[in-house]
C-alpha cells in the first residue's frame, strides 16, 4: 500500500546540525545513539515496546526529493555542496532493537543506532515519534486488556485519535498489547488487525421504530447481529426489541449467538438487569458489549461490582491513552569512535540526577530464572562484555551500590536483536499475530508485583561494574571540567 | 504533494450500515448530521475549531480502489451489487462548517452535513477525527499563546506526538492557535508553518569543547545563532562559552542579534541570571528561550515570578494537548427528508440529559454588539428561520428558560458556510496566515470573562423559540414511546 514519505518530518535543527556536521568535517564521525525513556506512564512496573516496524519503514524510504531541496535552499541557511549530499542521502548504518511487544523498562536502550554523525543525528525525531507513539498505546491496551481478565476488548478510538496516524497505528498498537480487535477498517487492511462493527445510534433513528431497525439488522447480519439497545432506554424498549428481533428474525434460523451493546448509564446495573431479561427469554449465548468512556480503572471497578459482561469497546482513552497521553522517550548520543575506530564513550550531566545519561556503546541482557521462567532483573554492560549465565551471579542497584543480590541458576538473554546492518535489513519482520504472542507470552515473564497497577514493584535495571566505573569517572571528570 | 488515500480509515460499523441502508432502500433519504461537543477542554471558555482543510481533502478524495473492495468481499459480509456501488462511490452532498480559526461552543453544529444516507454516514469518522484532533490542539495551542502575553511561541512536539499526522497537522493546528513557528519541518514545507531550530545537546557533545560547538557553529549559522547553554552547567559554563563565542564571531561581523536556550533547570532563576550575564556582556539583543515542559501553567506562573524569557518552545503538552489530550466532537443525525423533501428532525434522548441532541436541520448565528465589537451570545434556530438584527431581540437559555435577555444594537453574522454544494467543492480555502489571523481576531470579539484559564463565563449558545418547542415536543413524544 502506498504511504507518504516522510523524510522531512524531522525537527529542522537536525537539518542545520546535518549541515553543520558537513560543513565541519564531522559528518562521518561514527556516533552511538540510545534511545530509551525514563520513567513509566501511568505508574506502572512496566511498558511494552511498539513500532519498530514503523521505524523500519523509514528508513529503509528515507530520501529526498528534489521538491524537498528546493524548498531547503529556499531558507538560504544551507550550503550548497550539502543540499546536493541529500540528493543521495541515505541510511548506511546500523540498528539494533528490542523487539516488539516486550515488556520494557526506565534507562535501558531500546534501540540504538550507530552511524556517520550526520545520518543518526538525522533520523531522530522519526525514530522517536514512532516508537514514542506506539509504545504509549500498546502499553496503555495492555493495561486496558489485563483489567478485562480474559474478556474481549476491542479498540473503538479512531474518531477521537490525535490525527490519522494515531488511529492507524494506533490500533495496531493496541492489538500489540492485547486487545482482539478494532473499529478501524484500514488497520486491518493494512495490518490485519481484525476490524469489525455494526450499528450506530444513527442506525436506529433512521428507521421508523427501534424494533423494526434491529429486525432488519438482523436479517441483513443474521450471524453478526450486534444490537445497540440504549438509543431510546435500554432496558424499558432497547432490550425488549432486540429480544423481540432475536425470536423472530434467528431463532427460525437456529443461530443462537448475538448480542447486544450498551453505550451509555450505569453499566454495573444494567449490563446485570440485560443478563437476566436475556437469560430469561433463552438468549444464554448473547454477549452483552459495553462501551462508554472505559478504561482500566472503570473496567476494574465495573467488574467488581457484578457487572456482566463480554465485551468492552475501548475508545478515546485507550487510543490517546488519555490518563498520561505522552511516552517520555529520548534520542542521546552515548558515544562516537575516534579516528582509530576506538569507542569513546559520552555522557550528557545535568543538574537533575535523574536526566544523567548512561554513556557508552551497551548490551542489555535479561536474566530469567530458569526454574520459574521470570524475569529477575535486566542488566547493562559495555558492548565488548559477556555475561556468564552458567554460575552465580552478583548485581547491584546503580543507585544503591551497596544493595547487592546474587542472581543464580538463571538464564541470560540479549534483549536487543540486529535490525539494520551497513544500511541493509537483517532483521525478518514478524507478523503482527507473532508480536502480540509474544508480548503475551513476555508480559507472562514478569512477576505479579511488577504487573500491579497500583504502586508495583520497581523491576531491576542494573549497570555492570565495568560501565558503573566508566560512568562515574565520567561524572567526576564532567564534574572537574564545569 | 503526494497523500494517502485514506476512504478506508472508516469505522467498519459505517460500512455494516452502508450496506445496510443499501439493501433496505434507505442509502438515498437524505440526511442531515451535525458535529457539535459537549465540553471544553481544560475547562476553557471556548474552544477553536480547526480540521476543516483536512476534512474538505477527504472528502474530494473519497474513492475505493479495487483492492479495498477486494479486502472487504473478504469479509464475507458484504452484498455484491454493495461493493460494485462502491466502485463508483463518491460524495454527492452539501456541507456547511464553521470556518477554521473561529472560536466555538459547546453544543453548536460547526459542522453540518446533507448528503444521501449512505454517504453521510460514511464519512462520520474521518471527519471527527480531523475536526476533534486539529481543535483540539488549536485549542490548546491558543491557551498556550495566550498565557506567553505576546512572547514568541514555538513548537517543539514533533518526537511526543501521537504519531505522524498528530505531528505535520498537530503544527498546523497550533500556527492557527496562534505559535509563531514550529520545529516541524514537513509542516513548513507543506502549510507553510514558518519551521526553525537550531542544536541539540548533541552537537555540543561532538566537539572537544562546548565553547569549540558554539565557535563552530556561530561561524555556520552567523545570523541565526542560538546556542544551547544548559549540556553542562547553564550559569558556570553554558553562557559563558556563549558570550565568548558571540564575542568572537558575531562582534566582528557586527552582529548583534543572537540567542540561548535554556532546556532544563529552574527557568525563572535561570533566565533571570542570564539576562544579567548576557546585558553585563553588551549581549543585550540576545534572545532567551527555554524549552522544558511548559504549558500554559507554568508559562503563566514563570512569568510571574519574573522570568527574562523571548521565547517560548513547547513540546509535548501543546501537541498532545496533555492535560486533557481528547476534544469529545460527536456527529449525531438531526434530520431526515421524507419523500416529498420535507425536513423532519430527529433526536437521541438519553436518561443523561446532557447528552441529548438538538433536534434539527439548524443555523447558527453569533450576535456582535455593534458599539463593542465583542461577540454576545450564539443562537441556534431552525433553518428556515432568519434573524432580524435591526431591533431588540430577546434570547432565553435553553436550560434556564425564565432567564431572558433582551439584545440590542447588536449584528447578526451566520458562521456556517457552504463547503460542499452537490458534492462540487464550494469554498475557496483561505490561507494558514488568514486563518491565524482570523483566529486572533475573533478571540478578541472574545470578552475577557470567557477568556480566563479557571472559571471562565459560561457564554450563551441559545436556541430559538421554534427550535426550543419543536425539541420539547419531541422529548414528550419520545417520553410516550419508551
Amino acid at each position: 500500500m502506498e504511504r507518504e514519505n516522510l523524510t522531512m518530518l524531522c525537527d529542522f535543527y537536525e537539518l542545520t546540525m546535518a549541515n553543520g556536521y558537513f560543513l565541519t568535517g564531522k559528518k562521518d564521525t561514527i556516533s552511538y545513539f540510545d534511545v530509551f525513556f525514563r520513567s513509566i506512564p501511568d505508574q506502572g512496573g512496566f511498558a511494552i515496546v511498539a513500532g519498530l516496524e514503523d521505524v523500519i519503514h523509514y528508513i529503509r524510504n528515507l530520501r529526498f526529493t528534489e521538491s524537498d531541496i528546493e524548498y531547503l535552499r529556499s531558507k538560504q541557511l544551507f550550503d550548497e555542496a550539502f543540499l546536493d549530499y541529500l540528493r543521495h542521502f541515505r541510511f548506511s548504518g546500523d540498528v539494533w532493537a528490542i523487539p516488539e511487544g516486550t515488556p520494557v523498562f526506565p534507562n535501558e536502550p531500546i534501540l540504538t543506532v550507530r552511524a556517520p554523525a550526520i545520518e543518526a543525528q538525522f533520523i531522530e525525531t522519526y525514530v522517536l515519534l514512532a516508537l514514542n507513539h506506539q509504545s504509549l498505546i500498546a502499553t496503555k491496551a495492555n493495561r486496558i486488556v489485563r483489567a478485562a481478565e480474559g474478556r474481549t476488548v476491542l479498540e473503538f478510538g479512531s474518531r477521537r485519535a490525535q490525527g490519522a496516524s494515531a488511529a492507524i497505528n494506533g490500533a495496531r498498537a493496541c492489538f500489540i498489547g492485547g486487545v482482539n480487535g478494532t473499529a478501524c477498517t484500514i488497520s486491518d487492511e493494512r495490518f490485519g488487525v481484525p476490524a469489525g462493527g455494526t450499528m450506530a445510534h444513527s442506525w436506529v433513528q433512521m428507521f421508523d421504530t427501534q424494533y423494526e431497525a434491529f429486525k432488519k439488522y438482523c436479517e441483513i447480519y443474521p450471524t453478526n447481529a450486534t444490537l445497540l439497545v440504549d438509543t431510546y432506554n435500554t432496558l424499558r424498549s432497547g432490550i425488549p426489541d432486540a429480544i423481540r428481533a432475536f425470536n423472530e428474525v434467528l431463532k427460525p434460523l437456529g443461530i443462537t449467538k448475538c448480542g447486544i451493546r450498551i453505550d451509555s448509564g450505569d453499566m454495573a446495573y444494567l449490563t446485570r438487569k440485560a443478563r437476566e431479561m436475556l437469560d430469561e427469554a433463552g438468549w444464554t449465548e448473547c454477549k452483552i458489549s459495553v462501551s462508554n468512556s472505559l478504561d482500566e480503572y472503570i473496567i476494574k471497578d465495573i467488574l467488581s461490582q457484578g457487572a456482566q459482561i463480554d465485551m468492552f469497546g475501548v475508545g478515546e482513552r485507550m487510543i490517546t491513552a488519555k490518563s498520561e497521553p505522552v511516552f517520555g522517550g529520548v534520542y542521546k548520543v552515548c558515544a562516537v569512535e575516534d579516528e582509530q575506530g576506538n569507542v569513546v564513550p559520552k555522557i550528557k550531566v545535568s543538574e537533575n540526577v535523574g536526566k544523567i545519561t548512561n554513556p557508552h556503546y551497551k548490551k542489555v541482557w535479561r536474566f530469567y530464572g530458569r526454574d520459574t521462567g521470570k524475569a529477575i532483573a535486566d542488566y547493562l554492560c559495555v558492548y565488548d562484555e559477556t555475561v556468564d549465565d552458567s554460575g552465580d551471579f552478583e548485581i547491584f542497584a546503580p543507585d544503591a551500590v551497596w544493595k547487592r543480590k546474587v542472581v543464580y541458576n538463571f538464564e541470560a538473554k540479549e534483549l536487543q536483536v540486529p535490525i539494520f546492518r551497513n544500511g541493509e535489513l537483517v532483521y525478518e519482520l514478524p507478523s503482527l499475530k507473532e508480536i502480540r504472542a509474544y508480548c503475551e507470552q513476555q508480559v507472562d515473564t514478569l512477576w505479579d508485583e511488577v504487573k500491579r497497577f497500583d504502586n508495583p514493584h520497581s523491576y531491576y535495571v542494573d549497570l555492570s561494574q565495568k560501565l558503573w566505573d566508566i560512568k562515574q569517572a565520567m561524572l567526576v571528570q564532567a564534574g572537574k571540567k564545569i
